[in-house]
């Protein structure tokens, strides 16, 4: 069982990688990128493109620290993972991972994201929906974490 | 069953759409790349990055007609199809499709690829278990079209 | 002076190749779209940026047809160049090609565009003064090519 | 004078924004490793492809801290500029500013880049010539500042 709130296998492919044969580092900001909407996609019936699109709420970026300690290949099997580090009034914090199969960290990181409304670009509270199913995620996780 | 060589379902991302919030459409030649590469990782004990890697055997494209027929938009679910126009000694045309939920063709392609040496970039012939694997895959699609 | 409607100098950059050092061929849509933008900034007081964000016109690629003939390596001087095919009503194809530092054609292609409404994704006839703008880059091109 | 050490003028594309018509963050990324490429071009008579091409070298990125603090939009003009924080043996430290026309800072960044070889993709020393164009932009800066 994880011990993340979300994880999921890739493939490194082709079209990720530059002439060195390796990830392309803004890459990962897209893999990633596509991992939160994978995971909003479960807890919102809606989804990450219901947020965005229908409700025009906003999810910036704000801040990211990021370390890159190892390289990925072309061709690599990875796992990205997401875990809820501080869920706030109007930001949310998370915790990524990207895990070689060898068990390797290649890249680990940081992201304060924000809730904006996407008429005015201005801060707004984190949907209530949206609140809940990341505090339910995060619950979840924990007690995996405890057994 | 799919009377396709190859399919996959696919939902669009965020990622890949524009400010008109529908897809980006250089980003559907990354879609069909990354589809490819998922089909010869079927096709070959050593996959997609092991032809272009380890064998330094390029596949770059020579040509491609291509027709947009309807847009897809952020959070559609997508078919993406691949089938064997042709396959010739050191060329390969494969068909495109990406068919929306509705049944709708969105886009549809005709590309032809040919395989090169990554050191010379000279045309080079199909690698022999290349071929077998792409003539078994049409094969199969054939039976299963006829059925 | 140039024989084209439009044309830039450019550098290939790494973000730009594949794991083969050469450009990976989905690049070449992007450069071409940004090549068209700095075209209609040029044509419009409003820009580009004007007609698909204020106006809300789309200018979807309905139909392309390439051909890659030949190679772009990381660090090649490349100029891309664009020429006025057809100018209809609600259409418009244009000519592109990627020429190398030796006159050597890497890429040719024939794009067919089309304005609609960015609310509806309906057709709508090309607003005029983007008609105009084209026009007049057209003939001046004809002049050009004359002498 | 610019008070960086490197500095363009860029007006962001449509096809870096997403669906909010507003950058989408990892093109910021892409953005950056041009810039950081034109201003290598600009030390060494072998440019950036020579020292990542012919030389073998790469510059893999191994931390990122960066600030969103202001949205850029589609067709904004803006400033990109570098600073160089820090200057070892076998890394080196940039400070990213993207400033907006009207003097605001949208996004600030420090990047360590490490130097490579790509063959055993171990850590090497700068090589001499890049170490020396960087200490002469530097203290070339350094004197803009002072003045």
């Amino acid at each position: 069982m994880s011990t993340h709130v979300f994880e999921r296998q890739r493939k490194i492919h082709f079209s990720e990688c530059d002439a060195a044969g390796i990830v392309f580092y803004p890459q990962y900001f897209v893999l990633f990128n596509d991992l939160i909407e994978q995971w909003i996609d479960e807890l919102l019936p809606d989804g990450y493109h219901g947020v965005l699109g229908t409700r025009r709420v906003g999810m910036p970026t704000v801040r990211l620290e990021v370390d890159f300690k190892a390289i990925s290949k072309m061709g690599d099997q990875v796992s990205l993972s997401l875990d809820v580090e501080r869920l706030g009034n109007k930001s949310l914090t998370l915790g990524w991972t990207c895990t070689g199969a060898d068990g390797v960290v290649r890249m680990a990181a940081r992201q304060t994201i924000v809730t904006t409304s996407l008429d005015t670009h201005e801060s707004i509270p984190i949907p209530e929906d949206l609140r809940a199913g990341i505090e339910r995620a995060a619950n979840e996780c924990a007690v995996a974490v405890d057994q």
